[in-house]
């Protein structure tokens, strides 16, 4: 039986993936990874340059993404199936003793599509986690901006939230991380311009890529990519 | 000038690190780390049988750890002149022209003393951060426990808080992963405990290194190590 690795490959430039992650990708025979239909796909293209000459590629394509919200009952159902197809196709894989390394822009298990097939093979395949470094951490680093310390709380928050809930989180906060701003940019901005944090938060989309963009909240143009992130610290450490 | 960089590390195997890291940190000439006085440090550890032959190696040892709590005033003063006195030898080695890499487990944004130095540093130098892969991520990779999908949130609490806001924070929360846990174990148990959440709960003790400690929260032994974490999700996803 071969393994399944689900590798996180970091935030978009190739020398953040782990050691572990760039050897992996670089020996694999079988890939796989998700995009949105007619698009390359972020994992892809995080790995372009790397793959084996002989490597074969299976790309798993979202049936829908924003097309239907998350509470139609179809959403699930159309999912559902589109994930039993991609486990088929590794499972088959796998019993055939073939390793197969899941590409995963970010941290597989950190707002990762890789969590679904990781949930229907790992009771009965050897599925192996590499973590990845997260937007998150890579989106501080690139602003220059220290996120907690000694005894601070962080909070992350996905930007589709409804207005009213992101108010209520980002009030009872310290520092906050929001995911996938995208087209939610004006929605999110004005609540925290209302709650009086607009001089704390900073706009970073595509970090650490070569058309990064990092500025105060303030200044971000609309529409937001979706790879990008709001970052707001509250300054309660003096930093000594 | 010198540049001075803050290399995450990642969690604890050295193959986690990222292509960058690992390669800034084989060739460094000069290194600087922090580490409680009379041990090695868990960031020089990591790195162990990496570093160049000549290097130097500048060790900043804390004058207090846990001795005095945060809250002494006493605390600050003489972290802020340590503090002072590690900048002052950064500073000086940037001055003559030379790089330094200075060693930070997990990522040095992310509950790192490394910030400290940023913060002192990085108007008049030139102050590089590397990201890396957070213990909260390889926790979860090494759990086999998906952290956050969709629009899901996640709170990370450090584990010294005082048990009702620890309570207060977990009870609000979705997915939650607490840092630091060490000798805060069974006060962190008896509040999850108490919110009817223990068996969700997974305790990891040393991710990625080869002493590593998986098991129910309920298992867990005391005293536990200061790198062990707890992470509690809610299942609220239905994994498709």
């Amino acid at each position: 039986m071969g393994t399944i690795h689900g590798v996180g490959l970091g935030p978009g430039a190739a020398d953040l993936m782990s050691v572990r992650a760039d050897r992996l990708v670089r020996n694999a025979r079988h890939v796989a990874y998700f995009r949105k239909a007619g698009r390359s796909g972020q994992a892809r293209k995080i790995v372009e340059g790397m793959l084996h000459a002989d490597v074969v590629e299976f790309p798993m394509e979202y049936p829908v993404t924003t097309e239907i919200p998350f509470s139609d009952p179809r959403y699930n159902e159309i999912l559902s199936q589109f994930y039993a197809e991609c486990c088929a196709h590794l499972r088959a894989l796998a019993e055939a003793g073939e390793d197969v390394v899941v590409l995963c822009e970010g941290d597989p298990f950190f707002y990762g599509s890789f969590m679904y097939l990781f949930a229907r093979l790992s009771d009965r395949f050897d599925v192996e986690v590499v973590p990845g470094v997260t937007s998150v951490t890579a989106c501080a680093a690139r602003a220059g901006m220290p996120l907690v310390a000694r005894n601070e709380r962080l909070t992350v928050l996905p930007g589709p939230l409804p207005e009213a809930e992101l108010r209520a989180r980002i009030d009872g906060a310290e520092a906050v991380a929001i995911m996938k701003v995208g087209r939610h940019l004006g929605k999110i901005r004005s609540v925290i311009a209302d709650l009086g944090l607009l001089d704390r938060a900073v706009f970073v989309a595509r970090a650490t890529l070569a058309d990064e963009v990092i500025c105060p909240l303030g200044e971000a143009a609309e529409p937001a990519p979706y790879f990008s992130m709001i970052l707001l610290t509250k300054g309660a450490d003096p930093w000594l």
